[in-house]
């Protein structure tokens, strides 16, 4: 039996030796090559081609490389019966928290305003604002940020479907919700799993509802977030400035306004990446328990798409 | 009996309304106006001048309003049998992490690389080399850095006077550790008390310990860093860069060489400020402990100047 390892335009070298040391016993191939189909066990996968998870008959279950699973979900020809995991790593949620922490900290602690005072030689020290954080989405990755960010000190609020019980984290949760939970948010971060619900639920109405001046930040999918809305909202000062990791359409094409916008900081997709090193372990647990019979860590519940 | 804060050019309302609320029965004047002196029984202070203490008949002790206390310690005039009270305050730790790991961050997350990369719309994910982080100087504030670093995935050590033993992070102490403890930090962060020993220990001999290419993160004092030898490491590579919160002069002259140099960041001594609704309670806790002849949580050693 077998793994193929589908993981386009990137590297798959320390897959290879990670997976080597955690699943001894697992042949592992690198997608496009299979090896017989029919021996294919488990595909671990970032962004498969439509049609390509459907080709192995026998599969026992779908692995994310991520924390996000709609690059599965979004392929109508993956059946329907095959469980879907989603990858719950520590090395990525630490990833993601260092880089929102990075957001966050830029912005409240005015980095971009002592760069511009030193390069004219000005000592001034620019006046701290407290800032209240409103997290969308607490998944793995929403709680762990949310948690770091109260031990610094923030007015940390989550917003998810659910309530949570997160430690000095002010839950808010369902439709009803929504507007007190954003009008408290003078620092909007976006987590929220990419489903048919969330697509477009950074727009106007939603930008509205913060505290003028707000701040975005979306760590999410680019889908989440309706472009034209932001740039209107930056325009108009509602929103004062954003960080965006995802777009869209990624890489980001070289002639879209977000990249020369003053307000708008564009980095490349990066704020977390599945480390080989920790996640071969989780996906070796994982594989130990479908074998066994036992639900694994991390299995999407395909009704709310994550 | 009354408390006279010495707070030289800064806003002293919100200290007076805070002291209000803890300190109820205690009288309290702004320097220079002190009410009689001998009814003078505590001094809350930051960098009076010389003697000004010492005029004060009938101090029972001097609270600092940050955790340096060198600016009490060099004044040749304050009674050496009084009580001297460094400010031990969460949120002034709180402050130092956030700054701290802004400085870190900016670093290891390639903040400027991005940055530049963006007003060129170039999609290029920059390398993440992991940083091995040192902090020099394990007292209330290395120790709650430290402890936010590793909860973040750095790899930390502390270097002290003594052995600290703090959860993940590895303690090397006193001289005989220094080279080792050198030669592991990529990232150097000065957080050591201001005392006869530890005045110009960032020299060249201390630079040339530490790893090729490696970061200094100043913000403990001016007095620490030989300015030159900073100059001379970076201009040779051996370090990469500096973050400097703390300068000999203060405010930093505007001819000085640091402003416009490429490779460091100057920030105007505001990594972390005392804040006045969190730290008049420590204030009062103090006074209410020295009335009843218990020691104050923050007294200071005179031995060892911290």
């Amino acid at each position: 039996m077998s793994l193929v390892l589908i993981r386009k335009n990137a590297p798959t070298k320390a897959w290879l030796e990670a997976l080597a040391v955690t699943c001894p016993d697992l042949k592992v191939h690198i997608w496009p090559e299979t090896g017989p189909v029919e021996e294919v066990e488990f595909v671990l996968t970032w962004a498969a081609d439509p049609g390509v998870i459907a080709s192995f008959p026998n599969l026992k279950a779908i692995l994310s490389l991520g924390a996000g699973v709609d690059h599965i979900l979004n392929d109508p020809t993956v059946p329907l019966h095959l469980p879907v995991v989603r990858m719950i790593d520590p090395s990525l949620t630490r990833g993601m928290t260092q880089y929102l922490l990075m957001a966050l900290l830029r912005l409240h602690r005015n980095l971009a305003e002592m760069e511009a005072n030193q390069r004219q030689a000005l000592w001034t020290r620019p006046e701290i604002i407290p800032r209240r954080v409103g997290v969308m989405g607490m998944g793995e990755l929403g709680t762990g940020f949310a948690t770091t960010a109260v031990s610094l000190g923030y007015d940390v609020a989550g917003w998810s479907r659910s309530r949570k019980d997160v430690e000095g984290v002010t839950s808010y949760a369902g439709e009803q919700d929504l507007a007190p939970f954003l009008a408290r948010s003078d620092v909007l971060v976006c987590l929220l799993p990419r489903t048919t619900e969330t697509e477009g639920v950074l727009n106007a109405s939603l930008f509205e509802r913060m505290p003028r001046g707000a701040h975005l930040i979306n760590v999410a999918r680019g889908e989440h977030l309706v472009e034209e809305d932001l740039l209107a909202a930056l325009e108009s000062g509602q929103l004062a400035g954003a960080v965006l990791d995802v777009f869209r359409k990624e890489p980001l094409p070289a002639e879209h306004p977000f990249w020369s916008h003053p307000r708008i900081f564009v980095t490349p997709h990066i704020a977390s990446m599945t480390v080989p090193d920790t996640a071969a372990q989780i996906v070796a647990d994982n594989i130990g328990r479908l074998r066994r019979g036992e639900p694994p860590l991390g299995l999407v519940d395909r009704d709310h798409g994550y």
